[in-house]
């Protein structure tokens, strides 16, 4: 997905947050949206929103200093999900249809995002509100055709935290050989390797560490090729993979005008979303 | 008030969303956004967020060549606002204490401001709430004493639309000498002389037009000087007057959360506050 132009004051504004969560002091805060001004002015707008962040952390990175400025918050996010981790499974293995009952709780980790603004994030309430609520586009019915037809599923994880929702559904698709693709290096509150470790992933299915979009490696490039089926986790993956060849099926919440507006879809909707 | 760095993604999306009213034409948006970026990445970020606005005005003047944007809204503003005011003078004139009703009218028609994004104008809505909510601040006491004792009101009107909200205050206030100031040029909806005409105030008062801040003009330095009682109207004159020496009351709606925390306040609060 092409970035909108409405996307670079977004871009700005999570360059504010990114910035000061690395330290209160205002000159370094100025400095950042500065060099952010001046670098969007020469951008190719073009791009992605995900290439466009990129411009975000390699600014804060040099200016302020910090490599991984979402640390603590990644940290806190996971010992958050981990604590509910009991539950989820309990309420899977509950229900009538534990596959459909998992994609939906995969969705309500997406929105454990810290990445986005002045999101309300009351665990309980969006859990509860997730599971009876429709999906948007849903395509689970091709879902479960083409998985029941696939012995190699790729797993594009999103956050931190939402990784340990993203083990439920894992966890539905292991008599599949799944491999969970997660950042090579710290991209906002992207799940790396540590979060995968500390979902308790690693423990259980193959995990592959892949350079931020649009860079990519031979690894990455091996496991997409020989995925038969390809779930895409969360907004910013939908970004940087709408347009790509493969198996997909994206799985998000809808969390800004602009993504919906490519899908199709409303603000704050569900979707799990064939392209295969 | 000076601008925060948070007022800089804004000050984008002003941008935008106000070329979007002059084209359809994606280059032409894209060719503001980029000359924004670069003039926003030299600009005094210690400026007023007007001042910054003011950017927006000239670059979108220059490159879309359109000087007045907002001339349509405006003229729909205020035909909506007027259709109204045959209802708001009774509503007045109903009132155990109509000036204390008159202040909640004007304060209604502050929510009319089509500067501000994704703001749900339900004008039944909106005047039912004002006129049963307090005021966040609520220097009203303070502004009945003065008032009594003084001759001569300078009211910074604001934007076109509320402006026939403001004439409602405005004449419970007639047996004072009071002098309205409008814009001398347009600037996103702000109220200029047209607009006061249109509201039917220039039969009332005597109306100036003023330089948009921090321009000034002889004939505003007089009316500014021979006032007893100055009252500020809407956010914006409250980001360009908040630091002035005047018998000033701001009576607004809190729209942003930085003029809220400017303030004291929270986003969503009305204000009449007193700085006599």
């Amino acid at each position: 997905m092409k970035a909108f132009l409405d996307c670079i004051p977004c871009v700005l504004q999570q360059g504010l947050r990114t910035v000061r969560l690395t330290t209160d002091d205002e000159q370094v805060h100025r400095r950042v949206v500065v060099a952010l001004l001046a670098e969007l002015a020469t951008a190719d707008l073009t791009a992605t929103p995900m290439e466009l962040g990129q411009i975000v952390q390699r600014i804060v990175g040099k200016i302020a200093d910090c490599s991984d400025p979402y640390a603590a918050i990644k940290k806190d996010s996971n010992a958050q999900a981990l604590k509910l981790y009991p539950r989820l499974r309990d309420i899977v293995a509950a229900a009538d249809d534990p596959l459909r009952t998992a994609t939906q709780i995969a969705i309500a980790g997406n929105i454990l995002d810290f990445g986005i603004p002045h999101l309300k994030i009351d665990i309980e309430a969006t859990l509860g509100r997730v599971l009876q609520s429709p999906f948007a586009i849903d395509d689970y019915e091709l879902f479960t055709q083409h998985l029941a037809q696939v012995s190699n599923v790729l797993y594009l994880a999103d956050n931190a935290g939402e990784i340990v929702f993203d083990r439920v559904l894992i966890e539905q698709m292991l008599s599949k050989s799944v491999v969970v693709a997660v950042k090579s290096e710290p991209f906002i509150n992207d799940a790396t390797r540590e979060d995968a470790e500390a979902a308790g992933l690693t423990d259980q299915v193959p995990v592959i560490e892949v350079p931020i979009y649009p860079d990519t490696s031979p690894q990455f490039e091996e496991a997409w090729a020989n995925a038969e089926l390809i779930i895409s986790k969360g907004q910013a993956n939908y970004e940087a993979y709408s347009e790509a060849d493969g198996p997909l099926f994206f799985l998000l919440l809808a969390k800004c005008d602009f993504v919906a507006q490519d899908i199709g879809v409303n603000k704050g909707d569900m979707i799990l979303q064939s392209r295969y």
